[in-house]
């Protein structure tokens, strides 16, 4: 690719190019680290679970046939024939006409196919339980292997861990778990005008933000995060940071200043780079157009806008979802999966078609219903971040959105 | 409160002896940690946010008034008086028909106080350049303390740091900040029947599943968590279990295997613990009625029902939002600012009035909407949870809801 040829994606083909690097390699964690992560292979059950049929509820196992038709009006007797201990099998088989009491948990004896709850029930004395309620076969009872069965799959390769899935990997028995690993990330700020926020600024000098925003994004993101601080904004500094960072991480987030100069600075030290490609000189997205994208391996080099809010707003919609891809979660691009709230826009918004913009917005309850505000103001202040609770997406096709209509608001 | 009154609270009652607790104390912690952590003190700002006035693009920095009704037909002629080095200020001052080339992030020099876009200009050569277009004042500028002000308050105590207010942070040189303590949180099971996850279990026996569950959840809270493993469920055992896990943290979470007998050990061991006062013996919800709360000093004991669903669900609904609001989000339990969706309910599903009833359902995008089928199972299986998406709620005072309604699904 020519270095002067201008070559802006639109955010699908950017998102494609982004397609053509892999999820990272297999890792193990323990399952109590694994929160979050993505399985890596299926997880096939040694067991079965529950390893046999257990009552949901207190009350009486029974056989359901032996309670055909029983109700209210029309009660059936059964004879007990003892209480059944949580901790181990019942010695005995039900046989026609009997039952036994069972605890939640307890397990059913041979015989029973069902549970009736205590309230439904009064025990006669001298064993003779009356039975207020027919019941269906299986009703108020867990059964074996209803969880996971022996040798099939209990979880698939491609999963997003939550707290139930851990679970489910505590229920087998599982201690260690394969997952994609977590992207390692690397950061560098550039830019002359920028100093380390230990220093203090004199005019024309403003402190080092994009560091710290992008680590945080990049940590919620599920990925490790390095700040490898300021690096000149001259060819050679910026070439030695790359390689170093590119060495230790997977992605290299560098944010260029706010200079138009920095920009061409970063295109030129990439192309320097043994292996690596540039992609693209920009992407049809607002705010964030700047953005380039060079592919080195299977390690990518992102070159952000340095103003603190599209570099922001471009690592939400676009740089985070790539880490989260990384880490082996398929649909890591589907906003449709993301958390947000539909909200009527309090104004109309106009916008350039043939991009993508993502307008800053807050929302605020107002009469029931839940009205998203435009937050405007300009991308090189932290201000319109703070404000906003989201984004809200007015597609490339659209030149705008008006007053009332309803929008989903992604949020921070 | 005697021990065989049966005091079931409503939830809203529930949530207000919640807030009996106070929000732990202040700690305080890097910024590169902070992320997610609420402020405990107000952020007052040292310096002005930016120092001075900068430009937000690259172009010509002028005095508005200079090209007051310029537009394409009636372009407006200004002569350069040279171009501004970003790191340092102009030298000079902007006198009557002068303007100065500028770059973004570029400081404005005495007597601008507006920078015309390059594209709306043209070089003539000899210092001449042509302005296409009129400007408001401060158009394209940052203003001099537009984000913070020397003095003021730039981030109020009680705010949620996410990435931008870390980044303003940063900008205002703060490495450390004070922040609300991320609560400490012992889990303990009991249950005879339970086993450990690293044992076979027996037919009768099941491994412990909450406490890698309820781990998880209390770390997506924001808190730390301690796994005491399991414990036998006789008074002794328990009662000497829950005090060591009191001491060392905020909150204790015990889950009670899942007989009923269990419940009344707990109530029992709690009701020995010197300065523990028993808050209730359940609350009116579903899936989770056996919930028992009991309040030690400013620290917290939950009893959770044993069922592995059914704990994880009230985990979700009240104890995670309790940690929350314990690490100071004031906010915790407003569940319109949880991570939900709408969507559209696929049948009817009746419920118990005077109950708040949280449905498991799944979601999937069917002919351009989003509908929410309910999953349903027995609450002593992980297969529900693992079905669903999150849950819906069903309010106290309704009898159900009705195919095809509009519902807020809240994600897990």
């Amino acid at each position: 690719m020519k270095k002067d040829f201008f070559n802006v994606l639109s955010v699908q083909e950017f998102i494609q190019a982004l397609y053509s690097f892999s999820p990272l390699q297999t890792q193990t964690r323990s399952i109590e680290a694994a929160d979050g992560c993505i399985l890596a292979e299926d997880i096939i059950a040694a067991e079965d679970l529950p390893l046999a049929s257990r009552s949901c509820m207190d009350g009486y196992a029974i056989d359901a046939a032996s309670v055909f038709g029983a109700s209210e009006a029309n009660p059936a007797y059964l004879e007990s024939v003892g209480d059944i201990d949580i901790e181990k099998p019942a010695s005995f088989t039900l046989q026609n006409g009997e039952c036994a009491g069972i605890v939640t948990g307890g397990i059913l004896p041979d015989g029973a196919d069902a549970v009736v709850m205590v309230e439904h029930t009064e025990s006669l004395g001298a064993g003779t339980v009356e039975i207020r309620k027919s019941l269906a076969p299986h009703e108020n009872v867990m059964l074996k292997g209803e969880d996971a069965t022996t040798g099939n799959v209990a979880l698939a390769a491609g999963t997003r861990l939550r707290p139930q899935e851990v679970g489910m990997l505590a229920a087998l028995g599982i201690q260690e778990v394969p997952v994609v690993s977590a992207p390692k990330v690397g950061i560098i700020s550039t830019g002359d005008e920028l100093v380390s926020i230990d220093e203090k600024p004199v005019v024309g000098q403003v402190r080092d933000v994009n560091s710290y925003t992008l680590a945080a994004c990049a940590r919620r993101a599920g990925a490790t995060a390095t700040a490898y601080g300021l690096v000149e904004d001259n060819l050679t500094s910026l070439k030695a940071a790359l390689e170093n960072a590119l060495a230790e991480n997977d992605v290299v987030f560098l944010s260029g200043g706010s200079s138009v100069g920095v920009r061409d600075l970063t295109v030129g030290a990439i192309e320097e780079i043994e292996g690596a490609e540039l992609i693209n000189h920009g992407v049809a997205i607002s705010p964030g157009k700047p953005l380039i994208l060079a592919k080195c391996g299977n390690k990518a080099i992102w070159g952000l806008p340095g103003q603190v809010a599209s570099a922001q707003v471009v690592m939400f919609i676009l740089g985070m979802p790539f880490l989260r891809y990384l880490g082996g979660d398929t649909n890591a691009f589907d906003q449709s999966r993301w958390p947000s709230k539909q909200a009527e826009i309090s104004r109309n918004v106009p916008s350039k078609p043939g991009r993508e913009d993502y307008v800053r917005v807050s929302i605020a309850e107002k009469d029931g219903k839940t009205v998203a505000t435009p937050v405007l103001g300009k991308s090189g202040l932290l201000k319109t971040m703070l404000q906003a609770d989201g984004v809200a997406k007015i597609g490339a096709d659209s030149e705008g959105i008006y007053e009332g209509a309803t929008i989903d608001v992604l949020f921070f």
